[in-house]
């Protein structure tokens, strides 16, 4: 199956990244999903460009997926290109410049992708569909952990699944916001295909809930 | 003798920040040096209140000092405090309303310090200076590593240390940027007594390098 | 009839505002529209929660709905809770954390809306109108008194209404600006049930204005 | 045929501007597009009403039609009046009250216009259409010269000139951007008729340039 | 004596100004103090040039003294001077270009002042004390009602009040925050001669507390 | 004698820029003076730097000393050198990190230079003076032509001139604003010995005010 579990650095022990890290590595989980927070965009702050080259050096082969929440997405691009980053999201809402954006991310050789908070409307993304690599819903308000999913995503995943079959877009759905064992696969039902997963992932065994969470998307 | 070291923890192993941590408690060092940026103020980001609660569950002996580095200092007070931190240390050129944000910090239980950028003159605090924890005089403008130290900076060590003492100010004295064993006792000597070490403390052996900084400083 | 006739308080004598709230509590209007206004979202600057707190203090039975024509309604909405407002309405313009904006109104205690201003589609709200206590039609740009209703926007409260009605939505829709006894029948006709009047209410006398609104309602 | 070429100054010889500005006029040229940059909305900066109050000495004959792509449109707009411009086109992206700046650019005597960054669905204008004598598809993100025409831009003037037809609005529909020899007629063909060029009008002989874009229209 | 008593309309009873306005102007208090403040510059929001204008119409005689706790100060100016203010002063903080400001108050036919934070050092008003009518040192953080007067601020008075001596300069010295009947003598005494008064002038009884005042004073 | 003249750009035909170039280089004008002007520091827009490029074909000889009114000046250095910029002077008022922005211009190899709003106190250069090749007294308020020479800047002038022989500083000191033939005598006298010249140079003919300038200052 094609679903992709993305375990977001923020659930990780802090004091310890390598360890948690390593045995996301040996357990196969292909993505790091790394939440930039300028305490602008969003109230928190978490950690740059200079921090995910540190953790750049401890895995190779995991995909680092940077989701920006930040208010000057520009000034960070080249920087995350140069830490190793594959893969950077930006929020709709923050950039004006929208298609610049994107392409100077495809530029860089990074995958692109766009997230919309839960009231932006999908359609904020019509003109540049077609450029990108992702799309992410988030199920939660941006910027702090904890939160409750948002059970009218549902519908909301569900009608960018539609409009993205509906005109043959290469985009992969993403989730991210209070996903858990409880509701993971009703989220991949409605067309999410990458789910990003934070203190559901590390509260508690890791290799535990790794494997649960496997088990819950077959 | 009173001179104290404060190691940044921006220079430690990111993917293992106890192990570094453990190390510096061990060694008696007495303060975890904290810098707090946003890409704002400064272009780097680097982490803010949640990730230093985390570190305050590896030490509780070491004194937590964050120096902010943000244009908005005044929305993260309260959360450095529920986070741990025991002392907070923000920029004049950056709070327009320094008397209110020192009242804030100290209100919440902790020292607070004022920290002037190369060109920022030492008058600057001359109405907030008997409120004073600490002065820091930046010797490399902030915001990024691996900057050499400014020499005309032990002038304005100097200047400011005079000015304590005419004024019989209870303040330490405490320098940031390009701090190394080849000149900390010189500005040690032009009144300096907190002393911020980055890089050239966790480069190489952390517990070498603790002994060489103590030995320098006799 | 379940139209609602919301006077605006800065329509009101400034200086005498006791009197004019008394006035319309004796004769039932059951609203208070309040017009906070920064200088910033908008050129003009008008009062803020103090000032609320103390008209609060002349009339308990009165609805207080406060229209936040601000940058930051975020910073405002605990201090419009403690000074005794029941409803709050934000900018879609000014929020781009809507989700989150709306759901600390509620957790307040507080009734939510969400204004459009004239150029603003009405398909901003779609992911938001099931939270929604009211939804406001401004019918003239914010910020200004003394403008002309724009007649455009009787087509922009008919599209707002079948919306409405088709999702099953609860949300009341209110209009705000250049409602006078010539316009107000058919900006009812058109589905508004909420009706804001400034100058026209309290232009000559106040007790007649009330009297001839409610007979043109009829 | 009612195809309008524009010429932007930006293209022109900044040393000799009423030299190209005459040879324009003496081809029959009828309008000169300004490029208005403030360095914030995007990254460069050009030039101002007073730049082109002197440029109106040279021509009395040319529309001028001034393109903002600053942040605050509504600071300029008495000045470019003052200035000699004819016409003022605004971002939709930077006017969160594009309905009071419409009407100031209209109640100075100017035609008005809306342009769309290439990512803006032009449902954004659907409340102000009416009022619009241009609206101004980007087809290269603005700010930037020496950029390329993006394709799926052609789709967008397509549904923009269906939308028109279907409201029968009255705008005429204005391109920016990578606008050349090869590309013009097929722009045209889907619905421009107002064509803004830039270093493909200057470069070279600017008479032979505006004869092969003549031809190229027929 | 020439010490000038000017309670600040944020204290009185905002249902019921008039009232409290005639009470002042029966007693021949000379000034009203209006704090004008817009929620970026400080937190709060009180109120703007239309409000003003409408209590200009209760009384002739008294000056009006408007404080500008706002971050943009130059776009309030003129309608300041056309709502009736006699007097405005800005805070050196919030305005870089301190010189145009103050000009421009006065070409608008207004005195001038310069309001100084507690922190802020008098030298920074050293290049326009010539063109001063009245320096405000902030005897509390402004914005917020209730502080307690700062004790170190009488050394500022002073220092202040020999500049002010040695240079023959004009301006009359302000405070502003927790002047009370218990503090006023001391403020005067160290060069104080225009006192606003907030709370302390409005609690209990108007009538009583102005003649508590002028006794105080003398 | 040392004294050097400053012909400003914005004084010169816009449409024929080349042309006034020549002549001022023909007259062995050593210096041409650039005003970029963003419309957020102040006001105006004028120009950026693809037009100094583009000026830069017109003359190798002339010296183009940049004066950057921006918010932003770092965003617009790498682009000043690369347009052939040799000198570029910033706001103190603009730069919180003024020693940073001042090596960056010094590393991009161009002359570095620091102004001084009309109000702002010369010790604010105190911890760069050493780093800075000129300092640039603003005589009118920077931001608008047209504006009268203020006279208290002459003492300003002089007081910076003694800070500068007491420190053995190697910076020019460069004055800007309302300077004619009637004062530049003046100025120099007080210490100036870089004039930027705006209007009164180029209004009338340009040879007859270079040489009336240079006979001025004999």
């Amino acid at each position: 199956m094609s679903v992709k579990i993305s375990p977001s650095i923020l659930g990780a022990n802090f004091c310890n990244l390598e360890q948690d890290i390593k045995v996301l590595e040996q357990h196969a989980v292909p993505v790091l999903h790394l939440d930039v927070m300028d305490g602008h965009f969003v109230p928190n702050i978490t950690f740059g460009p200079d921090q995910i080259k540190m953790l750049r050096s401890v895995t190779e082969k995991m995909e680092f997926d940077a989701h920006l929440m930040v208010t000057d997405a520009d000034s960070l691009l080249a920087r995350l290109a140069d830490a190793g980053v594959d893969s950077v999201t930006v929020h709709v809402e923050a950039c004006p410049h929208l298609y610049r954006t994107l392409t100077t991310i495809k530029n860089l050789g990074m995958k692109a992708g766009v997230a919309l908070n839960p009231a932006t409307p999908i359609d904020t993304i019509k003109h540049v569909g077609h450029m990108l690599d992702r799309v992410l819903i988030m199920t939660v308000e941006p910027g702090f952990g904890g939160q409750k999913f948002i059970p009218g995503m549902l519908d909301k995943i569900a009608e960018l699944n539609q409009y993205k079959q509906e005109k043959s877009l290469g985009f992969s759905i993403q989730v991210d916001g209070g996903i858990n064992l409880g509701n993971i696969a009703e989220v991949v039902r409605h067309g999410a295909s990458d789910i990003v997963i934070g203190s559901s992932m590390f509260n508690g065994s890791l290799e535990k809930n790794i494997q649960d969470f496997y088990a819950a998307l077959k």
